[in-house]
């Protein structure tokens, strides 16, 4: 069976064709800036790349630009648009709807317009992909994951801020976590890789990309996640501040003056390491603090002890773990930063396989054999679970 | 010699008259409702407790009467008000200027009033506080001790939020942290009930009461805390949130229309405790929770989970530990909040003795000789902190 993974953002398309239930890729690609005067379609089939420069006007023309490519003969991998079975697009917010992948109805689709507030700039897109599907491929089935699911296993003591309960009550403002298609993904994985039943593991996942959020995952559920109302919070981020005292946002707004947009901006745009050393991405980074930079290091001390305290905090809160998973970006490359996260946890029971940690590949192992808690890298898939789920739905 | 330790609010004065060095206290009290149409006096020497119904005006008047009643003859206690040598002042916000308590010459004096802005409800207070200690006692020498001095030994990377520099560089906007004093003297009497010298031991302390803050102490020096640019940051307290994904606060603001002053009064006077279940004192809260009030025991466990948190992110960020330590109303009193807190560091090596945890006294330990971190309740006293500095700053 044929399915598409979308991943709609507000002037882009992420795509993948895959075959299922073999889980192979045959197509992936990115529709880019999407409303401009000019857009481009990226396409990749065996490692085979092309690209193609036309006005996309909205994310309908978009996807049925693709889904022509993907009929064009020369390319072989589908004959009619009926062979696509089913769609899973990739949902930011599902609040407290939803728990799980399930099939976009159109009670569904109220739902996550429902959401459109919690997260204003990727919801309303999601939609937008959901129509122009629906439209491009009126006979497949639609199927939603959300970034959030995986993480309404928390308890409310997990979940809750200490606000007035009012504001969870009328407004739903709560901790809900993102990233959950990936925290899911990587801590299966853990516990396939140390041979363990998932409903007996306790794992702590590192998702350190440009966003990064850490999650402590129990038997399978998610019982705690650093990421809250908002991907803002948590860990220091490519341009997100992560944890910072109310107070000084209150102050730097009286200071400058600034409106809740402005603010918003600030902390969610303009911080993180680019706020503290320029530049957002890691590699950057990295050379800077290299060539002597002290903004640059200090930077990246602040991202390694951030989630140093996370892991801490996570192991407290759930008793100790049979392993700790990097995946993301930076926790999938950087050796580097995997180190400065793990020093000092040696009296936890870590010990770090300096060997295996410098090694680049998929998912590997970077503790020794001694180290009581197991230490592993592993290639998250974010695009596999949203298959996988669509899959189960279409079929079931 | 004789000295005075003022806390003055902005309408009350604490006071304690100290026999020094010997730390003997000769009377203690505070003055209540200054500015109001009628104040009161209280006064404790030896046990006996004294009350004096009168108007009292401002902080000027309310030092001179405090001083009147110890130079009544019947107190026996001074002879003249030249006996007193030195004021002891507590100080709120020593901002970067002050790392240790000081002399209150000209200079530090302006530097106290540069740092109202961090501390607008408190510095005021505390300098009308030295200019009616001034008026009152011509002769005797002013000190100052600071609740942020103690966490001035803070690595940029523990103090540094991810914001952009620039907040840093022209506001000062950074992680303060507060109750220095409590955090100070805490961590030298544990090194004291470990036979450890104080350079050589690792301390979490645990300073929970209506405001609450966890500290990793390292050698006798702050090395990370809880609290930030405000006391509002950290652990969830008694009407104060503690941690929350600013987008949350900026979601409040747009749908309530909130202005700053007013997300700032709820986010600092109607959360945490109260927020949850309507009651900020841990006694009420207890009894409700006890009786299965559903929303007390929710905050009851957000409490001891969020100081549980900091307990690991700390352990953590310093490598281990020697001693737990538990200070402040809560924390001194409090054996199941102690308890819920430690509930699950058995992996760390931590073993709650029940019994000894059950008790009420001035300092014990509540670990199990087995322990590999000690665990101690260690009775905190902020104003012994005060008066020692002061003596030495006068004596030197």
């Amino acid at each position: 069976m044929k399915l598409l993974v979308l991943n709609c953002g507000s002037s882009s398309i992420k795509y993948q064709l895959l075959e299922m239930p073999a889980e192979k890729v045959l197509a992936v690609g990115v529709v880019e800036r999407i409303g401009e005067a000019m857009g481009k379609i990226k396409m990749e089939i065996d490692g085979n790349k092309e690209a193609f420069d036309l006005p996309i006007e909205n994310h309908e023309i978009g996807v049925s630009k693709v889904i022509d490519l993907l009929l064009d003969p020369k390319r072989s991998l589908i004959s009619s648009p009926d062979e696509i079975k089913a769609i899973g697009h990739r949902i930011v917010h599902g609040g407290e709807f939803f728990s799980e992948s399930v099939e976009l109805t159109p009670d569904a689709i109220e739902k996550i317009a429902a959401c459109n507030d919690f997260a204003p700039l990727h919801n309303p897109a999601n939609l937008k992909g959901i129509k122009a599907a629906q439209a491009a491929l009126p006979k497949a089935v639609n199927c939603g994951t959300f970034d959030t699911a995986f993480h309404q296993t928390m308890e409310p003591v997990a979940y809750m801020y200490g606000l007035p309960y009012k504001y969870y009550e009328q407004y739903k403002i709560r901790r809900y976590g993102f990233h959950g298609s990936s925290h899911r993904y990587v801590s299966q994985e853990a516990a396939k890789m140390m041979n363990k039943p998932l409903d007996n593991c306790k794992t702590i996942v590192c998702h350190i990309g440009n966003g990064s959020s850490v999650t402590a995952v129990v038997n399978g559920k998610s019982v705690d996640t650093s990421m809250g109302f908002t991907p803002l919070e948590g860990v220091v981020m490519g341009t997100r501040a992560g944890n910072v005292d109310m107070g000084a946002a209150f102050q730097m707004m009286r200071l400058e003056n600034l409106s809740i947009d402005e603010i918003d901006n600030i902390v969610n745009k303009q911080s993180g390491l680019k706020g503290i050393a320029g530049v957002s991405d890691m590699r950057d980074l990295q050379s800077m603090a290299a060539q002597g930079d002290k903004k640059a290091q200090l930077a990246k001390e602040m991202l390694t002890l951030s989630i140093k305290k996370y892991v801490g905090a996570y192991l407290a809160e759930i008793g100790g773990a049979d392993c700790i998973a990097f995946a993301g970006g930076i926790g999938e490359h950087d050796g580097d930063v995997r180190k400065g996260i793990l020093a000092g946890l040696e009296c936890f029971g870590i010990e770090l396989d300096e060997t295996a940690n410098n090694k680049q590949g998929e998912s590997w192992v970077i503790s020794t054999p001694n180290s009581k808690i197991k230490v592993m890298v592993i290639q998250t898939n974010e695009e596999i679970v949203i298959a996988r789920d669509t899959y189960n739905i279409v079929t079931k």
